[in-house]
């Protein structure tokens, strides 16, 4: 089953104890697609500037992304610079010019409208809103969103909550919608705003499903926990929840149906991805991985956390 | 098998999110052999003052936990007092009355002489070590440190390090230990100091156990992380990193062999009484738990983390 994703498309700069890259093709639609791409079709909304070209097209193409929905418009494509000079698991943002993002309005091609898988990457929640209602089709929608608009754009946020099947975000923008701090309460909390499930990233310590509509109980509910990969070397830790995210959901639509079993599967997978987006800068690790490798690790995961 | 433990036995004044009691029944000794004694029969080496009377010994009899080994002096026991009200996961530390401990010098009973599995909760390397040697026939020894050793005593903590089997100790403390800021090559540094096995405690995260002698390859070598328990409500997580080393090392000790598979269950059980710690205030849930309820939740534990 084919996935849209409606999300950034960017150039980033980025610096991390393993060195300096100048404009890495990035965007959270960007890693997102690329690494659902290992599991299903998918086609991305976006919009770029005159400098996306076609060394960055070929990236989309090398993977049978679609990129129908990538607008071209006079100006620069969105561009950050950051850094994880100091801690690894937070970006220090020196730069962020939207560019032509600034005036995104999503147009969504009508060879689109058929797909069934729904991504809502993390965008103004008013353009992730009108994205959801112009493809009612969608039967599994899932989404991102940030501690900005959080903060500063609640009600939008909370009109996106509930049309959610999936929230992915981490453990401090979860006590951040709920205004909770212990993480079971929050997810609770979260999920009464609409989402049926709430995966919460919890960086090198991997992710936590929550699912089911009670998680009362001293289970937590329905929870489920992936391990993240102990990896030597974290080269750039940029779009590794984007990551997480396209392994995921690919996974997800990949599958005749979405059991409890799936689902499982799915956060592994989403945890697997992440893993290899870290090996190197940008979404070059992501653009050449084989299917082997990323069974490989799979079965690394199973290793890690299984009793037997 | 029996466990010979040394390390603090001591009050404490604890406020929580969830209240403030004062003078628990505390020390690192206590949580460790209380969560030990649901698995083995374990006998503890400290030094208490005169405001140890009854009541505290009631504590350790009622799990029939040897204290032959609780030197009692004149003085007040070890006291500590901290809080955690903005953060559960970082005790602020109010007072440190070493009192009795300061001139700790840990007496071993005959009795204890047969123990084969030897556990040096985080006390000065110096005495560990004394420990140790003291206890040639100990066959498996796993021990704790803290900070202040790490950066004020090295050379005695390598000491100790060199005779160790099994090192339990933080993230933080693994990458000051190995001067290393990435935890797997943090791992490898700090088993080639001895550790034939190290457990690296990740909070509310669970732990990972790293184990055999070349973690190199990308599985992180023989890597096992066990999860933590998502809490509804952290009442008190002091203590809660020595239930993990007593659930732990208690299981290991119960086995009959402590081969790979047995060490991953013994990484669960460890977590389980962790997560049993953070539920009431100082050793009270540890006082009180059935072997029905740790079962429950090593079920739970495996729910938590396995695909199928």
């Amino acid at each position: 089953m084919s996935i849209t994703v409606v999300g950034s498309v960017a150039f980033d700069t980025i610096e991390t104890p393993a060195g300096r890259m100048e404009r890495c093709l990035g965007g959270a639609a960007t890693y997102f697609s690329l690494a659902a791409s290992y599991f299903t079709d998918v086609r991305v909304i976006a919009v770029v500037g005159e400098d996306f070209g076609a060394k960055e097209q070929a990236v989309f193409d090398a993977h049978s992304i679609s990129t129908a929905g990538i607008e071209h418009t006079a100006g620069k494509s969105f561009f950050w610079e950051g850094s994880y000079l100091d801690n690894l698991n937070e970006a220090k943002t020196h730069i962020t010019d939207l560019n032509v993002f600034a005036s995104f309005s999503p147009k969504i091609p009508s060879a689109y409208r058929d797909s069934e898988f729904l991504f809502l990457a993390n965008i103004d929640p008013v353009l992730q809103r009108r994205v959801r209602e112009a493809m009612p089709q969608a039967r599994l929608v899932a989404g991102d969103t940030m501690n900005y608009w959080i903060k500063d754009h609640r009600p939008a946020l909370l009109e996106v909550l509930k049309g959610l099947d999936i929230l992915l975000i981490n453990d401090t923008e979860t006590k951040m919608i709920a205004g909770n701090n212990n993480l079971v309460q929050a997810a609770r909390v979260v999920m009464s705003m609409g989402p049926k499930a709430l995966v919460v990233k919890h960086g090198e310590y991997g992710a936590t499903l929550f699912h089911g509509a009670t998680p009362k109980d001293e289970s937590a509910g329905r929870a489920f926990r992936a391990p993240a990969m102990p990896l030597e070397e974290v080269v750039d830790p940029t779009g590794a929840g984007d990551s997480f995210a396209g392994g995921f959901f690919g996974y997800l639509a990949s599958q005749p149906e979405q059991s409890p079993a799936v689902f499982r599967r799915a956060m592994f997978y989403g945890s697997v991805m992440g893993s290899f987006a870290c090996e190197r800068f940008g979404t070059e690790r992501l653009q050449q991985i084989t299917r082997q490798e990323i069974d490989n690790r799979f079965n690394i995961f199973r290793e890690l956390t299984h009793l037997a």
